[in-house]
């Protein structure tokens, strides 16, 4: 009985194919929704879609079938094999509907063209399967920073820029965000890419009255730092430097060790911590590619603070993550807010989901806790 | 102009000394009030009392003076050599107010007598100074776990039994603090001993219309485990054991190296975590006295957790921390919160102080940043 | 083309385990022989029996099947799948050489008698196989420390001992180090349990004219531990405390959790870090049994050292490992290096082999370095 | 009874002025030799110079004098005060022998000249002091990575190039240490700098029949590694991955964060681990500057490791180290061992020397046991 879509941008990726064999798994109740914030006792209450509510669907440059890529993972331990085996064959019928994903290397044409073509995409997978909402994620890999344009101040001017034949005036996430919108479906962005945070994009959402929310999945060091930072500033004590070093294993190592690629990751980090401090602190932060990591995502941090009569002290620690694993079930949980948002109305950005995010739009609230109350809050009143 | 008392059992311990010396520093305005929540501009518009409000005096059954004791944690690094230099005759000073601490072996008579004598201290030290209130803050070394007895149980019998010469019926901490609600003054308990834990003296603050608070100040594992832990609950993440190793030099060490002291300090950690996460959890913890390492305090945790479709992870710290130099700071504002909610005619526990403590008084409530939400809320209503 | 026997005491246990799938694996040519030092290019050159030389049986108290015992370290992550695949029925055929192991809560009679029957099972083995040589290593669990006996001091006094009904003189290691040296086989003690350290077991070992070794394998905390307390040692830096933690699952962290157990396991662990460092220091050590964790093994240390004008200065470290992956190839290598022994003549212990264990008969040599030197050196003059 | 110089390049320095208190301090028995490694009592039958035999002189370009320096080291916790009044006038009687450095940017004139003037400075301080030796130790700061010149393949190609007014043809740590060769002094370099390292200056080296050593003191990360690597390989565990942070305060910090001169100092560090290794391997490697850790230096490393079976392991560490405090006792323990090699005629470069080094000159030794034990061999033989 789904009546409402998830259109995963990416979703051949590591992040989509665990949150979709996750979902398979749900839906087979062979797993239990460890790691995922909506099915929390607290939120039994909220007017959130359940699990079988949701079909799946999606863009990707990638051929490898979802199916393959979900074995590489179980091979990788991400996924337990008695777990792909009850999907396997779930996951190869996702798999088509799955549509050639945008980039700008292989198309010709103008950036209007190939937004037409994302946009019906959509389209036909809510018409085809007579879906009500259907709610777009962004999880593809991390763009290099793309640069600001005049032409990204209004709408009118970006039309007219998108409908130049060979012009890139977007990076890909964000062609995506305006395929959705045109679409009329809710945006979430999981990456640091650029996607809705153009002013002309918010100007479309407004306009079509849809809500988004983003950016840059909070899932590791980062999350660790957005709960630790209260510590240091409720208790008065000075963090004089912050210093972190991340080793990636996976694509996403790859990705992130091209310093381009990194530069919005690093930036997306930095505000954050800056913000929870309260003002600049010294903070060398560091992305090493290390393959033989695999999906594995290590992290080491080494705080400095200053306490009562200038003692000097610090806090280190080393956490060790599956970066999919932590990834996916927050791609659930964005899928089932944003789309009771949706329902309830909600137009604009939704800082009450910043609880998920590294980069919050529409807030500048950063502290992990506080992030979840103010999502409790809303989620009440939804 | 100082009008208020700050009363410290243990008044030449390290923590006692250290809140002393940085006291009489921030008066002389020769240090930064790090470390001390009660100076955070959002409390700025509470009514709580200044740093010239307070005279300290205090009981001990140590005899080296306060001075000495200073010049040794100047030694020791946590007090810097300008800032005792600064202080140094103050400290002296304060040393004339300290009276002869209670315990057992040394005193003959009951229990009865020994409370009177140190009720008539305080007494004699607010009417010298003309004090308008006095707060009596425990911070004396850790007591090994008293029994639980039956006289305890109501104030009526509890007395009967301190009138028996020779008799044993509360340990010092639990004689300290009858003392300070006899004389009229807030106890607040900063050790993990008895003190006001006892059904019949809490009737008696009752009695007294005095407020209490406790127990066992929050400075170092235990408060980032109070951060931490409801990083894993609101992630929905499972944690699976947390195992922490605590390596302490100084006094501290050699008194929780002894495991009947170390019994209630394990016990009181222990509640929180448990408390925490919801339930029990293999979760492992030793103290152990490794002198070489004088004022500091290290500890390890290593917490292991699951995650969506059962990924294993791990999240492990290690907190280096001066041990008196994050008590000292927690000292003083209790003793401004404290002294604010007496004048504002509270009576019984203050829950509002869960902030400061491992095993709070009046509440259940652990979450650090709850707490501090609490904590705000209760001073802007003072 | 076997004809060497290798003789396991707890063949089904986890180490056990490991390093008979691993032998096969080795055999069947699907692993690479990671982790087996004898496979090192330098001790090609070395007299010593190839994989394929061995046959392998052994006694053990529990009745879990070796191939069912594997399936279970293959869902713990210790056995990949194709490797269990390919050996799995080896397994099967090297279980039905396994006898029942000696335990005195279930044996009736005199530990004489059930050392003959010992014996006469590893006699039949070599028989039954044409063996030129058994090796026996004991790979069983810990036992809890056994009291010194005067019937200890002299083979004779034992032997009058041992036969008495009912009387239990030795534990069961030493019954089975006994039976081993009357069945005319060198002994290896992997564990830290007493097996052949008694002046009559010894005299035995003697009069056999038969090599042996020990004591308790070298896999993990106390493998970096004698690395790095040398850099301390040469670099004439003072080490002022050595704290340890170790986190363990599986039947091992049962066994030692079990204070009486970790008696003998913590003593030879702290033996060897004084020896290294020259002298007693502070060294607080924990083994907390942590089920969670499974086959993995976590352990945290804190060194806290001084240098140069007394500068106090600090180096931790975080150790995971599987303790079955890190113990199973030195079986394999004792194996080949205790044969070629007793090939070449050798009687006595062997100090040269101290590289693998904890606590080595014969030598007072902990530090890493000198022992893998030690090791080449008389591995060339084989 | 002074009869030998130690020439210090760079000796106000932060290393340079802890190796000079720390020599006085030695002398006026106010200190324990903690830290020296030839005060270890296997090195006490070997003919060195004594503590009392060195009288000490350098240059710098820097003007804050020995004793002003001190303090600041004082004030930073790595001299302790009464090691510091107890030398004060020392220092200034040292500072006295300083001679202003060389420097390219404030130099006219040639390099010729530059190293003439350099060298009659030596020789002036040997002279008046009448020294049979002088020792001359580079410690300055690292310089950025100088190009490899055609003109330093012989010598007569490097003269020629010298004696050209204003052309740079050799970083100021090679142009002292030919002038130290010119003015028949061994040279041993501290620093990654290129110092001595060109074949020109190696020829001038045999040519005075000198000996010399470096290069890069060996104090932190890769003291532990050099320690922790041999461990891997003689257990034939394989390194998959081996990731480094370093945190930096003090001038070193500042010096390192600048990529050019972090290069020299990146590149030794990555010679030594894959010597050691075997191999290549994935390293990544950072140096952060970190000013508010003032002369701590704070390493972590993380390794990935595999064993038996493909079991996949880690090790890390965190090293918390005074850099000063750990190079120190080092350069005085070069001074008298390079003296002892000058003195018995050794010509060239001193592998035996490795132990000290990051990058050792000379020699592929890079194992820190093999390297001590060279060193005792090497001693004994003196």
């Amino acid at each position: 009985m789904s009546s409402i879509g998830l259109w995963l941008v990416g979703a051949r990726g590591s992040v989509a194919t665990t949150a979709i064999t996750g979902l398979l798994a749900l839906r087979a109740r062979v797993i239990e929704p460890t790691g995922c914030v909506s099915a929390l006792p607290r939120f039994s209450g909220a007017a959130l879609p359940d699990w079988d509510s949701f079909r799946i669907g999606g863009h990707d440059i990638a051929d490898l079938a979802l199916d393959k890529r979900a074995e590489l993972l179980t091979e990788a331990g991400v996924i337990p094999h008695r777990v792909f085996e009850a999907v396997r064959s779930g996951l190869s019928s996702v798999d088509s509907e799955i549509r050639p994903g945008y980039h700008p290397a292989t198309h010709s044409g103008s950036q209007a063209d190939a937004a037409r073509r994302l946009a019906d995409d959509i389209g036909d997978f809510a018409a085809r399967h007579e879906l009500e909402q259907v709610v777009v994620v962004n999880v593809s890999s991390t763009e290099p920073v793309f640069p600001s344009l005049p032409e990204h101040a209004t709408l009118k001017a970006l039309e007219a820029a998108m409908a130049v034949p060979g012009r890139t005036v977007l990076p890909p996430s964000s062609v995506s965000a305006y395929a959705a919108l045109r679409a009329g479906c809710p945006f979430v962005d999981f990456t640091p890419s650029t996607g809705i945070r153009l002013p002309a994009l918010e100007d479309l959402a407004a306009g079509q009255k849809l809500p988004y929310a983003g950016s840059d999945g909070k899932t590791g060091e980062t999350l660790v730092r957005s709960t630790l930072a209260p510590m240091f500033t409720t208790r008065a004590l000075t963090v004089r430097s912050w210093a972190g070093t991340n080793l990636l294993g996976g694509g996403d190592g790859l990705t992130l060790a091209d310093a381009e690629h990194a530069g919005s990751k690093l930036a997306s980090k930095g505000r954050g911590l800056a913000s929870l401090l309260g003002g600049e602190v010294t903070a060398p932060l560091h992305i090493d590619n290390v393959p033989d990591l695999g999906e594995q995502k290590i992290a080491w941090d080494h705080v400095s603070f200053e306490g009562f009569l200038g003692a000097r002290m610090s806090l280190q620690f080393t956490w060790t993550g599956y970066d999919s694993a932590l990834a996916a079930p927050l791609v659930l949980d964005l899928a089932r807010f944003t789309a009771a948002a949706h329902a309830a109305g909600s137009v604009g950005p939704l800082p009450a989901l910043a609880f998920f995010f590294k980069d919050p739009i529409g807030t500048a609230e950063h502290r992990l806790a506080e992030q979840f109350a103010a999502l409790t809050d809303w989620a009440e009143s939804l």
